[in-house]
């Protein structure tokens, strides 16, 4: 039987868990030793420690803490890992607790987080999914059940100090161009709600002052929030602290490309069960920098697509140079508009575009002055045919079904 | 016997041929009727009209003449169709000329058009494709082969009168931001190298300076080069002129997404087999702004992806904020560095990431700072192994073979 | 959280449980009651009831007592359901239990069950398998790790009374033709072993005497041994008894068409979810005699295949006519002949075809005399290259590693 | 330009044709001469050499002369190639001409010829299927269009002398045991109708005595009928005399695994376009007794089935013992049935269980007395929904469409 080197207690806070960090720090002891070769199974609080609860009320989503996120589990060490090799590590599963078979996804308040529509979905809303087996549905958004790409949003090893230092001068620099901004331009380092695993408290605290938030992917990996990083795929990390640390966390039982949604893809708490092995000195060999993966051979088959083109002129008609982040919201918003033709509100269907095994395309990134972006939306995960014909769309749902919001609360 | 409606002559100037065009205009005469339901097939020479040359020397690329691209077949008028209607294009099949069994791809010069990695890649290089079959292979990128996923980079209907003054006004403020740029931020209208059809000469004159160019992708689709809008796919594409009036051009028998290298995917003239549909009141009653199309059920299935990651900090260390152009770039650096401890130079796998099947995703785009991109490079393309192992990886390609360079000419 | 329905104490005989059972019959008495939208999960012991063990002894599979199998879960009744009617079941998930994590496959003795290649491989033999996860791999056949495709070998409704007179009336029809045949045609009513779940003893003695035997798959499914019928899959039976009577069991981790090796699959214990609905009055709105079903989203990807032919000449050199069976083991035959080149033992690349996603075509059936049929063998599940090249097979294995085997005891 | 080193005029008979044979023979000519790595294209007439026509009338299947067919193109030498010899041969592609844009399917009179089902369809019908680029469709059954998976029926070198005896002595033997069976058991030597290419009249008489029919395909591949080779496969074929003698015919646009119909798939005139290679000695090397193949990386992706499942108990209820062909048939009866209910005629349903990619599993050979065989339908091929709901089949056709056919002349 495989070890569950790391197990979490659902019904506890993740600050009460000590093989549990929220930040990236090259001293961060290990919670657990592992051979090359070694399987082992890690269990995971959901990204948030538990913030969000199976209800029809969005005031969690709206008012998160989001200065606590993510939670992860480990590190774990792995025994003859230096810097500069790479971590092979085989996701060889995913899965779900028995008594926690749902997950949720949502949108954050354009005051505390805000995402990639904001500017049409300002307040929180957020939407529940039942897990049906390899299966997800919703009773905030019917229509729709599609077989989970289950993956872990993050994952990744500790950084070298040398490594953390130059994430923190890039990021603070980026942040002081436009320090009001809400949301803000980077979350910088926040020693009050860090939880530094298993470090000794006097030296915690002072990591926790220059502790890595987790929220951006970095050269590491972390929180790539990759879909097809799935349970499955092969994973070459580099490694740049004595013995690697694995960390993960951010299970998503599904996502679209892009996760738009950020609240986020189908969040949900879960054990990863994961396999190691090194290559010595394979940074150098394969001049990696970020890690690489091969993706699993067993994935949703969603091979039929209704294919969506954005391009960089923006919803108000001003021209942008080559901005793919503009073409790709486009061809979401280009999608939303479509689905609001079978029923859908808008809410729902960009909700589905942050959940379902939606692809999203960098299409073409020359053609002066407009990137193109394409949004890949599967045909088969919904329950009616939403493909064009003669006749126009056939209104499946009548606006019944509505998905939680939470207002803002006027200061 | 299907009929071909517009012929083409290889061995003539683009220019002598009537049933073609350089830029969008709502008045450019149909070269041909067609029914709803008639299906019919187009020749179309290379998107540069023959400035590219099969032999050793990337002068051609370097001097390029880009104010008369691409040059288009058509416009074909449909029957009946209308403003607000749907034309559905079946794109029944792509074809090659028996005596032009090959195409290009190339680097423009910085100095000339530039490109995604012109940074890297400053001066004109070019790689020859020849076709054998459905596959292709390169006598100056060795090492590969692989089937191609023929696609149109241009296809879409004539613009209205107000959609063409939409985009004048919209390209020129963002070119008036900085006019002086090289590459310049947009192509704007340029008269003494357009090519109207068969507009009267007088008309002609009135109509090449406010003549789209047919550079970027817009509304109608055009130059999106979506690899994927390929041979049997269904495009639903906005109508906005009496008749349609759809045009076509600029074939590659593959290319990668983004077509990074600006010059582009493989390139090629041929032949195009369509089937036309009408969707009466379609965009209305699907809320259609931009084309949306089906994807082929008959494309090559190279499912096994070595995939790279990269986020928005650009080799310089800069923090870019959810940049996925920037992102994209250092996936694609990433991979460059990879394929070059395999023997390839950095020119060699720059081209192979702008010709092969390759997919880049939007895979992360709101987990400030960073967006992730990935670039997924098909690995059964190569004729050896590719994969990472402990190792190490050989040397297969032993640098004998090299891509033409055309260095700058100093003024 | 999911209701396991069915539960199963590993340690305990198949006979001591009284929701199993091991011959069809119409009058099993349900053990659960479900309702049409219901989901839920039943546990399942792996065919034999336990009699294989996990060692390197094959004497257990040369021993096996074949009148007990196949111990299946159930009957499940369908509130509602009526004969006449379809059950609609969606396979929504299979797994294995946490202390269980292996499988067994084997060939049987010519004496006691044979096989397809009972002629080649005429003594007892086996491999075990071990599960990593959505992996498995066998310390008995080295070179090949793979994902499973998980299915039921076994699943269906009970017959009605009509039904099993007419399969015990053809199957003794067949069996006289040849009684005294080792092994047998067919595998009639045998009341010493059989298990009638929770009939009364009475009842269960005339029962077991008709009760027919679950080997052969039959007009409500039953034992078809298809791969393809797996987790993801929505599967449509025929009913016919009121509440239908859904018994389920022999699961497998994988398999390949064929399931040539007979001792079976990857064998297993596990569990299953479910969730049924209806059709009322399917089989004639339908036409339906035999289950239909349409596969799963989420299977393993092995699409590049190596694929060996057969035609229906035997390997005496005598021909057949039109004869399938002949034809896929001479594709089998020359499957194993390949391997054998790479280093395996015969046994172990025969245990291979039975265990891998191989698929099996039927690719001619009218060219006479000879049919032609497929065997296509995944090349990714090997850990090195297995297809053809210019300078001949490398020898991977040693042959160190043997398949257990146990000699036929001489009497 | 890649060179058609075998041309053929549709307009001329095959026996006109001095590059055609109908005949396996070692000694019939080579056409043509290659070398190993060389390309080239050959033509190939329809396999009945222009018996059946693109019209209403069956009377063409009926009357169709069988002793003539296949009529292939070849045979082509390679250089260097030698007995023993794997010839390694790319189809790069396969494609029409342009003036045939059609093929046929049909079914023979059981009083010539027969099939699968020629109990249920004793008498000649045919339909004729248009080709529209890369699909299909026929005006005798509606409702479908599919992209063609185009592959040639029959591909192979000439046999030695020895391998000749063997096939004339085994298949003689079988004829023999019921030589007044119609069908007959085996197409036996029939010197009448053979057509022995370049050989000098003297030699090609006597050649044409025990020259082997072309219908069953045998050691060497020849008429295989596997949907599967095809364009972009590579295929390697035993080499059994000088040169290797590569001859090939029986194009078919697509067929269903099993070639049910026998007349036969989707059947065309059309070129090939292939490349050979040689592995030295590969017989020995890798075993190889039949041809093996890797399928394309480019075919249609029709991955959405209703699977049909068949045991071997046939339509009178007789009990086979563990014949795959029995249940084959039944998988195809049940397909019928089912496709009956939507409005097809059976003989429509049964012409595109020929024609369409329709794949046929073996899924159990082992579990006595029944064997199991799947029929795995595409849904995406059809205009409408042919799934099962609760509300029961939609009847899409009114039978006003019909498949031609001819009935049996009395004698």
């Amino acid at each position: 039987m495989t070890e569950t080197i790391i197990k979490v207690d659902l019904k506890k806070s993740a600050y009460e868990h000590d093989n549990i960090h929220n930040r990236w720090h090259p001293d961060i002891p290990m919670v657990a030793m592992v051979k090359p070769g070694d399987d082992f199974k890690i269990e995971c609080l959901d990204w948030t420690g538990g913030q969000i609860k199976n209800n029809d009320d969005a005031s969690d989503v709206r008012d998160v803490d989001l200065t606590q996120v993510h939670f992860l589990s480990g590190p774990v060490g792995v025994e003859g890992a230096e810097p500069g090799d790479l971590l092979v590590v085989d996701i060889l599963d995913i899965g779900t607790f028995d008594e926690s078979q749902w997950g949720f996804n949502g949108f954050f308040s354009k005051q505390n987080g805000g995402g990639f529509l904001d500017e049409h979905f300002p307040e929180a809303q957020k939407s529940i999914w039942d897990f049906n087996g390899m299966f997800t549905s919703s009773r905030h958004v019917p229509g729709v059940e599609f077989a989970g790409l289950i993956h872990p949003g993050l994952i990744g090893c500790l950084p070298s100090k040398e490594m953390l230092e130059e994430w923190n001068t890039r990021e603070k620099e980026l942040y002081d161009t436009e320090p009001d901004r809400v949301p803000a331009l980077a979350a910088l380092p926040y020693a009050e709600t860090a939880h530094m695993g298993r470090m000794k408290p006097d030296d915690a605290k002072v990591a926790a002052a220059e502790g890595a938030r987790t929220v951006p992917p970095r050269e590491h990996g972390g929180n790539c929030d990759i879909k097809d990083l799935s349970r499955g795929s092969k994973v070459y990390f580099p490694v740049y602290v004595e013995g690697g640390g694995l960390s993960v966390g951010d299970l998503h039982f599904s996502q679209g490309d892009g996760e738009i949604t950020f609240c986020g893809a189908i969040e949900m708490a879960g054990w990863i069960h994961l396999r190691v092995n090194l290559i010595k000195g394979g940074m150098e060999k394969y001049a990696i920098k970020n890690p690489i993966f091969k993706p699993s051979p067993i994935t949703p088959k969603y091979d039929d697509y209704l294919i969506f083109e954005g391009i960089s002129v923006d919803e108000h008609g001003k021209q942008h140079y080559l901005d793919v982040n503009v073409a790709y919201r486009q061809a979401c918003l280009n999608a939303i508009e479509y689905l609001k033709k079978f029923g859908y509100s808008g809410a729902q269907a960009y909700s589905l575009l942050g959940t379902a095994p939606v692809q999203g395309h960098i299409s073409g990134v020359v053609d002066i002055p407009n990137s193109c972006a394409t949004l890949w939306l599967p045909t088969d995960i919904f329950e009616f045919d939403i493909k064009p014909n003669a006749d126009g769309p056939t209104k499946f749902l009548d606006g019944s079904v509505t998905m939680p919001l939470a207002p803002d609360i006027k200061k």
